[in-house]
């Protein structure tokens, strides 16, 4: 009975996972693709499509895991709509190296969170989302766009590493909603742990550490923000 | 001496038209893409995106030639860029249906265009345009929507019959100018004709014929534009 009880949560969670991951990588497909056609340059709209493509690939090899399990994408995904939505609407870049910003910091977050969960998981699941959330080359592209910017014009990096701080706050909240809402990925967080916020609460604390090498990478640390920038 | 001109015409067609084609099909991407990202269902965007991925495999394709052929992508790109920005930017969609009108009769009479050019190159180049050109099941998409959407609410047939008018007139007013503005893509048009503009003239006339099957096909040429719809 216990084991039929633990093989069902680990099932809905492996579900909500992999319909949460597929919904972030067609948003990600869409907002790569919004910034590949905005792009100054031709090799820049192509890198950047190049990544959104990729990110689309991601997407593919998680709806067929999901049709393999017999589950509708539509229904593993609809959970998730307005969270995502609502951290994009609430994170619209106001410009090109914001939006860089954007896809760097709150990918990373974002994957940590999904890597943190996965862990929590069978292997095989571990391994696709392992897989799908592999570097697109995105990563480079951005660290070296943002530090030429940067050097361009110091005063730029005050305005990001505000942006920055204002996408992880973001990012964490509404992980933290959606870890309420879907009790099914609650129960997962929380489980072998008594005191199951304190486990909730040191995952959160796990999520902002990792963030500070992001932000190190972009060259965004040492710069405090701006006491005119502050709200 | 002939020979060799004659030689060199040929290879500034065939760079001009992989230019051309390759830009246009990089902002088919970007627009499909948008048009994914607002698709009021998740079916609907995954069709889209499914779309959009497919035309960007078209858009590699073309950079791969102009790559084998030591082209600069980007110089090949370059000079046709302003006209298809001025289509985009004249046809901005008002609504969802206009987008999908926009993707097939748009897109329909441009790879009309591209064809005709690919007749007068060398099979290579033929064989590849049609590649690039081939159905990426966007047709049966829209004419599926758009007749749902005709046979749910008749009155936007009218409006809908007015906008492909209208976007045959922008797609053919760029075509124009394109086939102005590059010598070589002239001079391959008229070729082996002495009354050119007599030549080009009947191209033009063919293009619009051709997209007679298109409006009938989305179920628009029985419908006259309305009197009040009329500019």
């Amino acid at each position: 009975m216990i084991d039929l009880q633990h093989s069902s949560e680990h099932a809905d969670g492996v579900v909500d996972l992999l319909g949460l991951l597929s919904y972030a990588t067609l948003s990600g497909f869409f907002r790569l693709s919004a910034d590949a056609a905005v792009a100054a340059s031709l090799p820049d709209k192509i890198a950047l499509s190049e990544m959104a493509v990729a990110e689309y690939g991601h997407f593919r090899q998680l709806l067929g895991r999901l049709e393999q399990l017999n589950v509708d994408p539509d229904a593993a995904m609809r959970p998730f709509v307005p969270a995502l939505d609502a951290f994009h609407a609430r994170t619209r870049p106001a410009d090109w190296l914001e939006g860089l910003v954007k896809a760097y910091v709150g990918d990373g977050i974002s994957a940590d969170f999904y890597r943190m969960i996965a862990d929590l998981l069978d292997p095989r699941t571990q391994t696709l989302v392992n897989d799908v959330l592999a570097d697109t080359g995105q990563a480079d592209f951005v660290i070296v766009r943002v530090r030429e910017a940067i050097t361009e014009n110091p005063s730029v990096a005050g305005r990001l590493a505000l942006w920055a701080r204002r996408l992880v706050g973001e990012a964490l909240g509404q992980a933290q909603r959606v870890a309420a809402e879907r009790e099914s990925l609650a129960r997962l967080l929380a489980s072998g742990d008594p005191g199951q916020r304190g486990k909730i609460g040191r995952m959160f604390s796990r999520l902002t550490d990792a963030n500070s090498g992001r932000m190190a990478a972009l060259g965004l640390t040492s710069h405090r923000v701006p006491p005119a920038d502050r709200p």
